[in-house]
């Protein structure tokens, strides 16, 4: 990324560094005002901190969906951002707030599996349990930890408290590996994970795995047939812009991965496609669907 | 709440006092860029204001939700926050916009009861009619004042001009008090006021009402029978969690209002329910759904 | 608009100076996280800037919508705001990422019409194609180039980069003309060209050109017949207020624009309105629907 001098650079880093940046993940919706309530909190105890809303639209109590878009968001900003991420917090369970410190990100979410992808990265971490009450809003309700637990912490970590100080370290954090797709030499068995707005199937093959794969056996992305039940799809393309408007593609998308799309269409619905359907991936030579 | 010291808190409290805050809770819907624009207009009158959406995807119209949820929403804000809620403000008759200074808030709404919660509390207040229009946009058109008077409204009182200058006083305001529940020593009749986005009934019972007429009664919320047409749900439970996903739960929520639930389930959808239905309260001795 | 003095003035216009606004008009929906990716990657280059979101619900791929919402809601924010417009950027085509300095603001958008509107207006202007890679991110993938080019381009003009050094001058802009009413002395053939939240349909009729047909005419807004099939409206109203709940009402609107619409009611819906639908104006007494 470029950065060319400007002339108010100086002024930029001092105010950004007392500006701490946010990030929310939920399934709340935008509708009833829960995250108009949670902003209203973290403002109240660190009154200079800004927001960045990356969905509050999650299938809900989706773990894969979230646990997706946290992993795939994050990177995208600054170091020392802090990523609160919300959904199906257990309330009323036993159910810890984790806190985490990796790779130069701050993450704040209930222990379900949802960081299970941060958890994996190699590198140091600090990982806690944060159960210190004085943490915690006065009142905290039986029903909206979002707002009366997690959005607490995370502006309590917007105003310099480290960490470690937050709770007690946990080295058993819930994980819920995503499901990777089955890679043979013959072919490669791969899964809708999550259809976004536009209708497009997004699938846990990632182009890193695919590229492996390809090489390994010496196709080319055109030599490959993407099967789904009734549909065939010769060649993965490198792009939308390259077909017709209502042609079916397969693509590497923004999110990096293997995904089904209509140019300028809608896949999910013309094709009845859904989270966990099959997709399967074998050289263009290979023939026919074979299940 | 607690606040723990940070080496950045005086420049915080400093920045604070420069960027006031203003919430925005309308039924203006995200989807046609009202909202956008209106956020321009105060950009222009007071360039470092901070907005943060409480909700525009409110019923359109509906008074009720709107009072409902701004004065739900409106105390998790840091003091001296301004509230704007534009909901049905009656362009082309003569309703009044109201400015209100009350509970250490700052409100701005049109006169048409939606501040019905605010003006009933106790306790010192300011309230003008805004007819100034001076305070408004140079072009007020027929059709858009969430633009051309309210936004404006706002941005002055955020650039830090009194209430009391933006209009004359006002001891008239229109009410439109909210349906309170029915309680009797044999039973409470409430209604469902509210239904979110996951599907949650919520009623107009306070959490407070309850326990008075619990108390009075000597039964616990274990024995008490939440009874809807069809359906009778024995006890009401602190949380979700103890709860099997499907279950139908009776349970005091965010909105520290009787709520009936499925666990991680859409209830209104598959109980039928809706604003205005009628949710009674029996001790669980009392027997049958007796309308 | 009037701004009253106030105490902090200096110290606003001083951050307010550092605090750049970038507004977003998109078709990508707020579920999928696109939006806030946008976000992160700009506050990585640009770590001061200020975020408003226009809409992001276009219909999907809808130049038409784009063109004319970007164009109506630009001159409501301070000049210097840098609008960031990403409909349909043809991604994997040759399509240009156009940066355009024009009215006292900056406009950054895909070279596909959208931003006709602006590019007729006169005046001074510099229009760009952003061909240099130093101002995009590092690694530009084939399918988001809304993260990958527009954004960063929307942040180095946020720091301070001129216009001019983001790419080689255009003198060919792709222009997409809105289509105008048909206006003769004896009736104006408008078409709906948008249809809002509220179900309100806008036409492509401007307030203007019908004030100076209607003065040309002689005749006034209550004595001219707005026609739609199987519908026949007497008078252009002021105003939604001076009808009850459930009335059909032609009236300009905040867009400036006439519209058809229900007082409280959804007049796209009850009378099956859509986009491209004409509306006729005849004076009043040249009598019944003549298609």
């Amino acid at each position: 990324m470029n950065t060319p001098p400007a002339f108010n650079h100086v002024l930029d880093q001092t105010m950004a560094a007392t500006q701490p940046i946010i990030t929310l993940l939920t399934d709340f919706g935008q509708a009833d005002g829960f995250i108009g309530v949670m902003k209203g909190v973290m403002l109240q105890i660190a009154p200079n901190v800004r927001f960045v809303d990356i969905t509050h639209d999650l299938p809900p109590y989706s773990l894969s969906a979230a646990a997706f878009l946290n992993n795939w968001s994050f990177g995208y900003f600054p170091a020392g951002t802090i990523h609160l991420c919300v959904v199906d917090p257990g309330v009323g369970t036993s159910r810890r707030a984790l806190v985490v410190e990796a790779q130069g990100h701050i993450f704040i979410a209930p222990d379900n599996g949802v960081l299970t992808p941060i958890l994996e990265a190699t590198g140091g971490r600090t990982v806690v349990a944060a159960d210190k009450p004085e943490y915690w809003l006065a009142n905290v309700g039986n029903t909206f930890h979002g707002r009366d637990v997690f959005s607490p912490l995370a502006a309590h970590v917007a105003r310099g408290v480290p960490v470690s100080e937050l709770g007690r370290p946990v080295d058993d954090p819930v994980m819920r590996p995503l499901k990777a797709p089955a890679i043979t030499p013959e072919r490669i068995d791969a899964r809708i994970r999550y259809v976004d707005r536009f209708g497009n199937a997004i699938t846990n093959l990632l182009k890193p795995q695919f590229e492996r794969w390809a090489s390994e056996r010496g196709v080319s992305p055109e030599e490959v047939e993407v099967q789904l039940p009734g549909v065939s799809i010769r060649g993965i393309s490198k792009t939308y812009g390259a077909h017709k408007p209502g042609e079916i593609v397969a693509l590497f998308d923004g999110f990096d991965c293997l995904e089904v799309a209509i140019n300028q269409g809608d896949a999910a619905a013309s094709m009845s496609l859904k989270e966990g359907d099959e997709v399967k991936l074998i050289p263009a030579a290979g023939g026919a669907w074979s299940s």
